[in-house]
């Protein structure tokens, strides 16, 4: 059998692939592909860039597989259990990540990130591996059913793994995507990892691989469903401030940004994750008894999906 | 003579009436104040926001006096010099600090901040103090004359204190509004010091007084000459880019924020400082030889001004 980090990135490239293909079918538009290379971090990646589509006003589908040396921060970021001294151990590191940003207010910004970590010893020798990543929903406005399909995509995919999975994975979501400053959730969540290891690599990438399919299979319908829905101005106005809590936590919280720029990654590529327009407006609250206020009930307090 | 914190508290109440009728005249239309207070900071202050004038798309003028308990990170924040057990020392902090965006990208964001601590043991001693802050400028477009005059408003400031006062802030604001991932400075400078205790606290006092006046002196003559410049959408376009590298600094790296929002703050009024509109387009460079490039190049080199 093939070594992991080759599958991996097998892995992430054919979702890169499958991913683009469905949202192209669906956009109307298709992507720039920007490919890039880094002599500092021994590796690259191709970053597919959506922009102004029927769907999305901005979406980036990446890949990367870099090396480098372990750094301070690194081990405290990924809470591994021990301290690595960076002249002797070095990471490799694959993954997929996206955002999508879609024109609509009714259509949820989703994001996904699966990435794969080797850490190695002077002579090369593999000291540590783990998985992490996650899919998790940001709606700007709460339609049940659609929460409902979501979740259940995704505890279909963690159920093919082991029962109980998703459970596990959508609690450490939902502590995960927290803006302690709001006391609000990011979104309704979904399933996340920071450090995935507690079953052999194989059964991981499984996981992965069900996971990954599973993206297009949670979000599409939705999309669908809510394109062609008709929206205002205040609608939109709702949605870049929303997009405002959505950079909040990518600056201040999000571990892979701040691991990609501690790292020296590609900055252009690792803040794609940013929205296209976005507002900060004073004090901003929605009325009560509105459909705003009630997507705010649920980022407050996450429920039970699926 | 009145105790430090008494005459700053004072001395930031008086700063804020000053240069928020200073911007009324200006704005043509007046702000909005916003008392608030914190059980558990013991104090609070006001927040005086403007919305949609003649110059402004969006500012706040911010005044806070409160009360805590010295927290972990906040020694490290401050660059303070030892460790405080959080359990026996307190700290009182008082603090302007405003931000002002306007509608046109023609006229800089400035932003200015001026702050006083006291950190006192279990007995109410005072154990240590310091002073903090400065004044800078972000502009969207470059206007060498407007340069100088802001830096020169700040030099003679600084000279009546000490000659050679102002080329030492001047070159600790150049290293602290930094972005490191972008290789950018966030706007063309100014003034800091985020530690500022090398002299008999009332001379300092009399630093902060001769700054909080100079802001207006250094801003409004800019503002009044450039608000009447007409602009087209691609400057607005521009505007609302660059405002996307002042979120990336107050989010990923600004002191004041994070002590702010690790303090228990006012969570409004500490991103009062987000600009009201703001866009992150994929890989935006500026062609080579347009105004929007001259202001790069400046933004990565810094220059002397004054």
């Amino acid at each position: 059998m093939k070594p992991m980090c080759e599958l991996m990135e097998e892995c992430v490239k054919a979702a890169q692939i499958n991913v683009c293909e469905a949202l192209t079918a669906i956009n109307g538009k298709t992507f720039q592909p920007h490919p890039w290379t880094s002599n500092t971090l021994q590796g690259g990646g191709i970053a597919n860039i959506f922009t102004d589509g029927l769907l999305l006003e901005k979406g980036g589908v990446n890949i990367s597989t870099v090396r480098g040396k372990v750094f301070g921060e690194m081990t405290k970021m990924l809470s591994m259990d021990q301290q690595l001294d960076p002249d002797k151990y070095k990471y490799f590191a694959t993954g997929l990540s996206l955002v999508l940003h879609p024109h609509s207010p009714y259509v949820p910004t989703i994001h996904a990130n699966y990435r794969y970590f080797e850490i190695e010893d002077e002579k090369g020798q593999l000291v540590s591996w783990f998985f992490g990543g996650g899919t998790d929903l940001t709606p700007y406005y709460l339609f049940e059913e659609d929460a409902i399909h979501f979740h259940r995509t995704l505890k279909d995919a963690c159920d093919k793994t082991e029962v109980g999975l998703y459970e596990k994975l959508k609690k450490e979501a939902d502590e995960y995507f927290y803006l302690p400053h709001r006391k609000e959730h990011r979104g309704i969540g979904g399933i996340f990892s920071l450090r995935m290891q507690d079953r052999p690599a194989d059964q991981i990438y499984q996981w992965v691989q069900n996971c990954s399919q599973a993206i297009t299979h949670g979000y599409l319908p939705i999309v669908k469903k809510r394109i062609h829905e008709p929206y205002g101005e205040f609608q939109k106005k709702w949605q870049m401030i929303r997009r405002g809590r959505y950079v909040e936590f990518n600056l201040l919280h999000d571990i892979g940004t701040q691991f990609g720029l501690k790292s020296g990654g590609h900055v252009e590529n690792i803040l794609m994750s940013l929205p296209p327009t976005v507002s900060w407006e004073f004090n901003f609250h929605p009325q009560p008894g509105t459909p705003e206020e009630k997507l705010l009930a649920i980022i407050k307090n996450p429920k039970e999906w699926a």
